[in-house]
Order: structure tokens, then C-alpha cells, then sequence
């Protein structure tokens, strides 16, 4: 039996609150659980250097954990003054996530950051942050639109993220704590609402695992990312 | 006029909100206005290096912001590799003020590091830190006691903290963001519930100020504190 | 067409010259066409601080490029002063592959660290490296049973890695640089002999791809990979 | 009794050598007792980047302590590659104190960066440099005057800085560091010599103390500074 | 009797291997016995910020050790965060030997950066690096010759580096890693073709050495680095 | 003509003051004309780790420069987060240098770490550091002989250092700064006062120089090492 009798191919209890920064452009409270992500998206009006001059723009995205958002606490980043190479695995997979849904032709010579920033931590952080990132994305991307300052939302998709593991011989649904640490196998799925391929990242923990295991972990994440992006276009409405 | 009318010994709308983090050992959200902070306190069984052996305990805080947590965003500082001077300054601050208020021979041969990071930033977010951080300080201790590992609890006493400040002429409690942006002279107080001084940081803006206007300002401090005590006794009654 | 006629499901010119190094107890050269990878493998009889005790061993992957492997010279990561994140992540993926081929229980409390060093880079050099680095280190566990500190070779599974994207369209094994920097879609696996999952990882470039492409994709991975293990099976019977 | 039978509202034997340093547009060897401080100000015809085109000039104060300075030895900071919290707390208080007593729109768009090194330290270093820089920014402005780069010498007020504690429930001015390391409260101020403030930082050690105690340190502060401040003025004339 | 029968003024097996970087516009593997340097000259279009505008050309040296390079292995620089002192001063005598050769004002202003880096190390690795920097020196400005951007190759000598040193009492020329570690005194020499003295390094071990001593060493490095300057001219010919 | 009418093997005028540091166990603020270096010596009672065991004690050097010691302001090393380049180098030369002179068998397991500290550069700061580190050395090795803490003084030698260049076509001793940036060659000599060689530098500046120059650089700087030698010994007489 999963924690709280959850079936197989269920999410845990998600919500998604947009516009729970006061300053920034866009925002997103990102709760699968007991996983609590605040996402926001800055807007700057300037480029990475390397990008100047090319008349399109940049998405990117960064990553935290507070030191006490876990069981045990982790020692602050900026105080051990580098960060770990889980946290810039992970602000390189929100990047390239984010990137492959905007148009970045149609953003302008602007860069969008989007920070997510994990408050309390109970599995799945990484795809919590992706499906609360898209949120604080489009809505940044919608005050653009309404200050003038580009003519339409260069999203092009609607995207989310879920993650789904073997346990227990099982194959399930967006892993919580206990669950992830005793997965088989763990796997990353960013796609579109209608299943395009955005991300997939599958590691087995001590042993391999076969193809059919993998198809079934897709084919669970198809179905939580389909019903993310509907809480998500619920969210972007709300504000 | 104030913002929103407030007198000039008012502080702004205060709340503490005790055990906000599921997993730290004490926990406090505490909100002066628009300015949030989550402190959390989290027991480590082992005492920095240099204090081993001395049967005694040790009390620190570390400090962060988000990086939008205000108007315009910041750089991450754990991206760029280093606390900033600000930063440093602040936690060594919280520090020293909560090992003011703690008898470490009483906590045993353990640490508690409470960890102060800023969601929301309008003014005062140091003054709010150690405030939150005396409330989850304490229920860590609580905990402790509850847990039978120390016999009671070592804080000595009831502080809390607060800025005044010289806007505009006049000398004004908890000043917000942007009063402080405005300020002839800004000062932080942290003082016990009856008044005893444990930190007094006053600096010049521009130009030098009185010494009349600095008692001024710590008038105004005794009373703000005096208020800012008592809720935190709700607070830690609440848990 | 692809560059030298090469067809869609064809690896480049692959040799593993095993031995390569005087020093490391297991080496590999790996030459994946004009990618080129020094592996060694150093057996450290000391495992990291955390894993102290615990009566098992650990293995660990660390990948560098020489600063002029590329087409255009890359700043040395030493003189900057860190690793990037495309090499943390790398070196993350080296590790977890290896380690899910190895019983670490067998190696005793001893660590395996597998350097990959570009000495030319012409795409792929992550898969070129994992492929190399299986070769080191099944060598360098030999070592440690010819030299009596283990009683039979940890290593479990024979596995290793190749790339594979879709270019014009086109699904193709083992994209060289040419290609890779054109695809629509590029992903790495680690598999073992029998095609069991070690590591997926995929990523859209600009456009999400779909779930058959994806397939198809694995297809070619699964059959490259076969011919990867033989010629790792014949190098390590070379030596 | 203090020692060398100082009484309680006297300071150290003090001397200001004023242009201790051959290349220094201004410098000032300050010693308080066996606390030994090189002031050295430098002119810089840029400002920081953020100031660029404001049309007036900043002045910024750096900090540093020799690693035999102490009684014991400390490990050099710049081996250690960072500054410790210490000294960037101190770095931060010597710019904002001499910002105050400068008007810098008369300062042009220049920086003048003045060094405080530590030769030897016993107690009291942070306010011995205060008192140099003072001299040595004072001789640095009057360079650039007297070369024609500006009309007027932009410094505003003569100020000092001087500590004052609680030892053995006695108020004592400019602590060395024997009654430094036993102090139940450490106070520094810096104030003009008229009294106004610029700077106030008082804290206690282990418990608090009480705003009486804290007014006659402000007081013995007041006549400790304005002895300084006469010994500056023979100083800047004395070259 | 020195290792494998070599006289005192002999030089180790010695080959030098031009054109082996595909990419770099010059380069050169270096072995001296088991001593193996792979050095690449990469042309880049800007010179360093300090050198701007001044109408000449620059030319420096990196250098690096792979991790099993030696008998044991070393950490990796690159994870350490900083390159240790042993390399910031054999870079920086690279970077001056080479730039003794060179008339940089008929270079353009443009850098060429020579990265060293040691594949197997058996002592002498800093005087292979020279010597084999040389030719992949020579050959980057051969192609900007004959790429037409300058008109005449810039090198103005011929000029290599190696070894000598007192072991077991006798005067040694290119000492491998046994005689190194055993040395009672160590030398470097860099000497263009015809004796001219461009770089000597000298330090005695444990107890000083005599004045006939260092001129014996001088010349056995004049024998030999006229072997050398032979053996470079062929291999520029070579490509 | 040389500054000053300085013959070409004269010194500039050289104090050697022992004693000049409070606290440290030994100490020398050596003066060549305007380069004026402080040299602290400190006893540690630990040796390195990689020592610890071994029976013998270590000795070692450190260096830095006050930033405005020089002409135009240096940033500070420790500011800036690492030592440069030329700091290494010299801290490595002074450490080895020292370590050439004392029989570290009869140190006992402690270790003695000398800092150099150039307060005003004028040339030569590396050749005046480690003359005045010896002098501080030496005492530091008399008190752990008055303390009882070993027999006798372990240093073996006396010895010096100083410079000596090719300036318009003439071989000059102990070149100032403006020498100094006009040299053909520069090189530091370390030598026992019987002219024994512990370490020799020399370095062409544009082109190479001849084995006579050589010759002769190392005949003035016997002359001037013996002068130094002399001084030495009457600083260490006079404490």
C-alpha cells in the first residue's frame, strides 16, 4: 500500500497558487504534498552577455532549497560558498524545460529568471518546481503583454513536470520521501499537455531495470502531467 | 503621514506564526507587514570544532534572502559563491543577540542554528529575523526539554528586536521599506522584555543626528519591544 | 546523408585501447571516431568520509576537457576556479552508471574513482567516457583480486553508453559533433548487454518530439550498445 | 585598578603620525597604546560601476589585521580566500562613518579607498582605524585640492571613533585587550566633536545591561572623542 | 650507475610529435622517457584587457595535470576550486620562457595561449612542457603566416628547456622522477639554441651546493638543449 | 649612473631591526632603502598534517602586500579571494629558501611560520624577506632554546638574499624599483654566507643574456650576501 492508500496512477494532493510574491511579475506556491515550492519569474530587461545582439530573449531558471526544508538540515549553499551538483543538475533541467515552451524569438532581447525555491521538501522538488515554473513563466509573460511591451505570450506550450519510480516492483505515480528513497528505479518526465517529449531523465538505483518498466513509468507520467496542466490553466485564469 | 496613517510609535501589523516548518525541531513565520520570515531552529548534536570539550552548548544564526524576495531581483548568493557583507553582518547579529538570551551551559554539548531566510522584504527583515528566531529558538529548547535531553530550558529571557528611525524629521518605530529608503539615521534595537539593552546598531544617514533624537529612538524601541514580547509569549503558548 | 556515409543505426569508429596509462590500475583510451577519452581508474583504500564503517566500497566518476580539446579553446575549469555545471552533471552520470554495474558490497571499504579526460572532443564524449570508464574500472577490479584484497570482481553487469538524436528528421545513432549541433532532439543512454536501463536521458531542443520517436530512439541505442560490449569484452581480455 | 593605573574616562597614550607612507595620497600611522593601525588613502579617478554618472565621488574603507598582529597567530585571509565576518562587519563601519563627515558631490567622480592595517593589535582596532582614515582621507582631499582637482576639501566634520565598555561593573573608555576579552559589554561609537552621532554600536556580552550604563558609555565616549579629534587637527596641520 | 645505463649527459629517450591536436593551430606531444606533454597553441583574436590598444601581441602558458598523471593519483585542480602553487609557478615560467622568444610587436594584437598538460609524468614534466610549447608555438604562427594575418613567423629563437641536477653526488642532465626525488640539488634551464640564457632555476634539497657545482649543471643543460633545439627543428619541418 | 650615485656592487642602505613585532617569538622589519618588509616569525606546536608522526618540524614562509605599499593601489589578495600568482611564487621561494638553512630534525615536531609583510615596496621585496626572515627565524629558534623546548638552535646556516640585474648593458646589486623595470635580466640569489648556492633566479626580461653575464650577476651577489650576512648577524646580537 502507497502512504495515504494512494493508488498507482495518482498525484498527491497538488495546488497551485498563482501570485503568491507581491513584487514579482509572475508567481507560483507550488504544493505536491508536503512539497512546497515558491516559484518566481523576474523579468530583466538585458540579456546574458553571450546573447546580446541576436533580437530574441532567454528563459532560465535557478534553484534553492531552504537548509531546513528537509528531514535533517543541509548546510546553506551561499554559506559553503558553491553550489552542490544536484542543485545545478537540477537549474539546468528547469532551464531547457522552460526554453523548449516559449518562442524565445518573440520574447525580445529580455531574459525571464525563474526561481524556484523549495520551502519544504517531501519528494519530487525538481518536478514541483518545472509544473509551478511554467505558472510564474506565463504570468510574467502575460504582464509583458499588458505593459505593451511584447504583443503576445511566447508560450507555445503547455507544459508540466511529474516524476513516477519503481517501488516495491511497483511502478507509481509521483513519488513522495519514503517512497523515493526506496525506489528501484527513478524517473523525470517534462511533456506537453498532449505527450510531447520535452525532458525524460530515468536512472536505475542499484540495478537496471527493462524497457517495459520504463514504458509504464511514461505512461503514468502522461496521465499526472495531463491533469497538472489543467490545474495549471485553472491557475493562470485565477489571477 | 505615515503610511497608512500609523502613529509614529506604532508597529506595523505584527504575527508570529509558531511551528510554520513541518520538520525543524522550532519553527515561526513572522510577518511585520509586508515583511515575511521564516525562522527555523534545528538541533545539531554536535557543537562547532573549537568548542568541543567544554560541556557546553552554542547558539548561532544564518541569514538569507530570497533572491525575489524584493522589488527588483537580487543575485543568488550560494550562484555567486559568496555571503555579502550585509548578509554576514546580519546573521553574526542574530547570533550574538540569541546567545544573549540563552544560558549555553544549560543546553548541553549541542548547537542550535536557526536560519532566518527572507520570502518578502518591506523594511526591517533583520529586526523580524531575530524576533521569529527567539520564538523558534525557544521551542527548539522546548523540545529538548520534552524530549528529556535537557533538564530545562536555557533561555534566560524574553527578547524581541526593532528599528526606529529619524524620516522626514520625525522619529518613527519599524520603519517600513520606504521610510528606511528615506531615513536621516536608522537604528536596531534588541532588548530584553524590561528594557535591558543586548544590541543597539544606530547609523548616520547622510548626516550626523543628535543625542537627543537617539534617546528618542530607544524610547520608542522599549515600547515596540514591549509589545513585540508579548506576542511571542502568544505564540510559543499557541504551539 | 550523414558525414561518411555513415547509416542511422551505425556507431563511428569505435577502439578501446586498454592499458593506456603506466600509472592507474585499470585504463582505457576510448576513440569513438575523433572523440577521444583517456579513462583511469585509481583505487583509493580509503571511501569518502560518509560511507566510513559501513563495510561496503564506492565508486566515483571525474570528467574533465583539456582546454583546447574543442574546436575553439574553453577556459581551464582549475583557472576559473570551478567545475561548470555541463561537468558536474557529467561526472554525476559517470558515477551513478558505474555504480549501478557494481556490487559495492563485494569491493570492500575501499573507493574506485574513474577520471575521464577529453583529449578531443568531436560529440558524445559523455557516452565515450561511461563506455571507456567500465573498461578501467573492470580492470582495475581484476588488479584488486590478482593482488588478493578482493575474492571475485565486483563489476555485475557489462554495460555502456551511446548517444543518439534525431537530425533532419532522421533518428540516427552516435550523432558526432556536426550532428549533435543540429538535432532536434538529443539523449544518452547507459544499458547493459542484455539492454537493461541504466540511465535515459533526453532532451527536446527546441520543439518537444513524440513518445515513438523516443522509441526509436532506444532502438538504436539498444543495438549500438550490444556492439559496445563486445568490444569492451575484447579489450579487457586484451590486457 | 585599569592597567597602568589609567583612570576610567582616560584614553590610551595616542599618537597620529601623519604621512607614515611614502606613495599614499593621504596616510596616517595611528596608535592607540600597543594597538597599531596604517591608514593609507588612495585616490581612484573611477568610481564603482554603479555610481558611474552621478556626478559625485564615494569613499570606501578596507580592513585587514597582519596574522601576527595578535598574541597568536591567524591564518591569513587572503590564503584562506575570503575575508572573515569580523573584518567585513569593520570594513562596512569604517565606509559608512567616513561617508558621513564627506559631502561627496565636492568629491567629483572619484573614489578614495582608504586601507586600515592592523601592525599589532591590543583591543580597539576598529576605532583607531576610524580615527586614522579620518586624517589620512582629510590630507587626501587636501592633495586633490591642492593639485587642482577640486575647489574645496569635501570633508564635512571632524569625527573619531573611540570604545568604551563595561568591566567589572565599571564604564571604562577605549578598552585595551585585557579588559576587552573581560567585558560584560563592548561599546564603539563614532561621533563628531560635537557629539553628533555618525555610528553607535553597543552589545552585551552575556547579559544584558541597562540604558543608564548605556548613556555614561555614551558619555565617556563624547570626551574621549573630543581629545581625538584635537589630536587629528595637530595631526593634518603637522604636515 | 644512473637508470637504464645512461651517462650523466645524456638526454632520456626523446620524441616530439608535431601536429598531434586536430584543432589547435599548433601543438606537439612532448615525451622525455615516460614524461608525456600534450601542448596545443591556440591563436585568439584578443589580447588581454591590460594589453589593448598597444599595438602588440601576447603569449602565455597554461599548465595541468591529469589526476593519475603520477604514481598516485592527485586530486583534480578543477574540483579543488583553485590550482595549486606548484602550477601557478610552472605556468607562469612557461609563460615567460616563451615570450623571451618572441617579438611581440610582430605578432598583431592577438594572444596565442600554449596549454600544457601532462598525460604521464616521470619527472621533468616543466621542462618538456617548454620544449614541446615551443613547436606547437612555432606552428600557430607558421599558420597565422600563411593564413596571412601576420607577414613573418615572430619566433626569434630557437630555444628549449630541460633538467639537471646532484644526485648521489654526481651531475645529472634531465633527471627522471627516481633521481628527481632522491636530487640533492634541482635545476631548470630554458637557453636558446646558442647558450643565451633566457631562464635558470636553481635550489639546493637539504644543504647548499657549490658555485663549480651550478656551472657543471649549466653545462650539461647546454649539451642538452642543443640536442633538443635539433630535435624541434626537424619536428616543425615534419608537419 | 645608478640613483643615488650607487656604485654597480654597492647595496642601497640596508636596517635589519630585530624585535619590532610585540608578540611574536621572533621578528625583523628589514629596510633595503624604501622597501621596508616585516618579518614575524611563529612558533605552532603542530606540524602539518602530512607531517604529523615524522619526528621532525617544518618551516615555512608566507608573503603579502600591503595594498598601497606599492606606487598605484593593489586590490587586496584577500578581497579579491585568492593569492596571485607572484604572491605564490615568492611565498614558495621563502619557504624553501629558509628550509635550506636549518636542520628541521632538531626542531621537534612544531613548526615555525614566517610572514613577510611588505609595508612599502620599492624593489626587491623578495630578496629583503627572506634576509629579515632568517633574522626572525633565528630568534624564534633562540626563545624555543631559552624556553627549553629544544637543545640547540637548528638553524644550520647564515644566510641571505639579494638581487642583481642587467640595467643599460651593466650588471648591477640589488636593483631599486626603477632599475628594476628597466632591466634586461633580474635575478634573486640565495646564498649561505661562504657563498654556498640555496637558491638561484634569474630571468632574460625581452632577450636572452650570456653565461658571463650569468657569472658576473652571481659575483656581485656573493659580495652583497656576504655585507647582508654580516648585518644579520649583528641584528640577532643586539636583542
Amino acid at each position: 500500500m502507497r502512504p495515504n492508500n494512494r493508488s498507482l496512477d495518482s498525484l498527491r494532493n497538488v495546488t497551485l497558487e498563482a501570485g503568491a510574491s507581491k513584487y514579482a511579475e509572475g508567481s507560483c506556491l507550488a504544493k505536491f504534498g508536503d512539497t512546497h515550492v515558491l516559484c518566481t519569474a523576474s523579468v530583466d530587461e538585458n540579456v546574458p552577455r553571450w546573447m546580446k545582439g541576436k533580437g530574441k530573449g532567454w528563459v532560465t531558471g535557478e534553484y534553492g532549497m531552504l537548509p531546513r526544508s528537509t528531514h535533517s538540515r543541509n548546510n546553506r549553499e551561499a554559506a559553503r560558498g558553491k553550489q552542490g551538483g544536484r542543485t545545478v543538475e537540477i537549474q539546468r533541467l528547469i532551464g531547457r524545460s522552460l526554453r523548449a515552451a516559449v518562442d524565445l524569438s518573440k520574447l525580445g532581447e529580455r531574459q525571464i529568471i525563474v526561481d524556484c525555491d523549495v520551502m519544504q521538501a517531501d519528494g519530487g522538488t525538481r518536478t514541483a518546481s518545472i509544473t509551478g515554473a511554467w505558472v510564474a513563466l506565463y504570468l510574467a509573460c502575460e504582464k509583458l503583454v499588458a505593459d505593451g511591451k511584447i504583443k503576445e505570450n511566447p508560450v507555445t506550450d503547455n507544459m508540466a513536470a511529474v516524476s513516477a519510480g519503481i517501488v516495491e516492483g511497483e511502478c507509481r505515480l509521483d513519488l513522495e520521501y519514503v517512497e523515493d528513497s526506496a525506489a528501484q528505479a527513478d524517473a523525470n518526465f517534462v511533456l506537453t499537455q498532449t505527450g510531447g517529449v520535452i525532458e525524460v531523465q530515468a536512472s536505475a538505483e542499484d540495478t537496471p531495470f527493462t524497457a517495459d518498466e520504463m514504458a509504464e513509468l511514461m505512461r503514468l507520467a502522461v496521465k499526472g502531467i495531463g491533469e497538472l496542466c489543467e490545474m495549471q490553466q485553472q491557475a493562470v485564469k485565477s489571477t
